[in-house]
């Protein structure tokens, strides 16, 4: 698939201050892409765009993201059915990263291990350990 | 400065559900910082930490970062004068990226453009051209 965004522009107040979109992709393509839940705030995911997924993404409001692992265009959900509606993009000051607010058709397959957000462990200030804040789905 | 993260583990139950911090850097030694205002919930910034700058940021409850373009630890606010006080950092599945709830001690300089995020653009859906949301300040 073509996609046709404008190169990143060597002039700081243009990239900065413009209106017109020049995503900058790095070495591999990718933009990153900070998910959040419209309502909450709550940050759902990080994850990646190439080209063709952010192209994707605005062309159908649903969330499209690279799976680098898979390295496949990943529309969200496809499979699950818990598809990202998204309600606003915004980019950042150089263009390198997008954040989506999002509403989840089924919130609790945002993140593979069965939660509402990847984001479930939070690290102890006082000795490093990971605080389990939302835990696993029971297996029943 | 040493650090002395655990490596990342080959068991996926481990590395998801465990309770130790592993932080699955990249092949720069990298894991992406996401960082959102403690009360409003707002993304302010995304960056990027190496293991001294994530160790730097949980000793200190500063948030501190790797600034690639200068290829330097970067303290937030060193210069400025507007420190990133951590409320709480999470991590997340794959412990590849982090969360960083933040309170700002001078809000209008988290970007270096002078607003409080650095996302102060929307994407229209329309014709993908890019709404300022957030006008620079005046150089009054």
């Amino acid at each position: 698939m073509e996609t046709t965004f404008p190169l990143p522009s060597s002039d700081t107040v243009e990239q900065e201050e413009g209106t017109t979109l020049r995503p900058r992709f790095d070495i591999n393509g990718l933009i990153t892409a900070v998910t959040t839940d419209h309502q909450s705030g709550e940050v759902l995911m990080v994850a990646h765009m190439n080209a063709e997924a952010l192209e994707r993404t605005m062309a159908t409001g649903i969330a499209h993201y690279w799976s680098r692992s898979r390295k496949t265009l990943w529309k969200k959900g496809e499979s699950s059915g818990a598809l990202q509606i998204v309600r606003q993009i915004r980019i950042d000051c150089d263009q390198d990263a997008v954040w989506l607010k999002v509403v989840c058709e089924r919130k609790e397959d945002t993140c593979h291990t069965g939660r509402e957000s990847c984001f479930y462990r939070a690290i102890s200030p006082d000795d490093g350990r990971l605080k389990i804040l939302v835990a696993p789905p029971s297996a029943d």
